[in-house]
């Protein structure tokens, strides 16, 4: 049977803006941000979504956002991962889905990160390269089949791409 | 003002299998298929999304499809297109859309056609280079931003990606 992750890329609610009184990794979701990102994930619990893991980013906002689906019940099992915060690199998170595809070769799974990440991953793995052409809102989410973690780049097939606005 | 096109790519639904009875062109959707195009074209509704023109495949299955599109009061006018055929070319495509761009510069335009073109179309235009990696379902829709006609190829967005399953 073909190794073969079904990757849900799922960007950050609404944050507090940047300021001088706090760092990046602390900034949290406002109150409308937690809101939308219910709705998101609710939505999604709605379409039968079921994720065998959600991995985050270790900021705020990611862990928030990863909460949040695991509160609407798309996944009991939260991850925090570095590869995910915004200087992670693809090549790290790949050497970890790697190992994980050894135990999980047929799955669902979440990963909470930021942009412009999600969406240059997301092309280098389905296009193989970069061109920053992928519309990511802030709790929009992104569908890729992912084959072997070794051949994924230039060899996954993007099956989803939506915002907020086309999804509730 | 920048010219600019939101383009829906709507692949028709779920038709009548190839038969030496009929002529491909001929094939009608079937009552499953016209009942679940009808869902997802209900949904665009609810979405809020209107199109002020909706091109079609002269292709029955296809010309069924956009039908139900304006019955759902998704547009109004319905114009049959020569280049959304299968043989269709983008190239022709881009032409005739320069042309509608000079009476629309910022407009929302749905097409309806059929596998692989619309992929390989939304690929060419957003990246440049056809991969065949976008799964496009039947009633499946496509969101691209396009530029200026004659600059579209590589320079659009993908701002949607969805498949019924996924819709409703």
């Amino acid at each position: 049977m073909a190794v073969e992750t079904r990757v849900y890329l799922v960007r950050h609610g609404i944050a507090e803006e940047r300021s001088p009184a706090q760092t990046d990794e602390t900034r949290a979701l406002t109150p409308e941000g937690e809101k939308k990102t219910r709705k998101v994930a609710e939505r999604l619990r709605s379409l039968n979504l079921h994720f065998d893991l959600i991995l985050t980013s270790p900021l705020v906002r990611a862990q928030q956002t990863a909460r949040i689906l695991q509160d609407c019940e798309l996944g009991k099992q939260v991850e925090i991962a570095n590869e995910l915060a915004p200087a992670g690199q693809l090549e790290r998170w790949l050497d970890w889905l790697l190992g994980w595809q050894v135990e999980q070769p047929r799955a669902n799974l979440a990963i909470v990160g930021h942009q412009p990440n999600l969406g240059d991953w997301a092309e280098q793995l389905v296009w193989g390269t970069v061109r920053g052409r992928l519309v990511v809102k802030k709790a929009g989410v992104i569908g890729i089949t992912v084959p072997e973690a070794m051949n994924a780049i230039g060899n996954s097939e993007l099956f989803w791409l939506t915002s907020p606005r086309l999804l509730l």
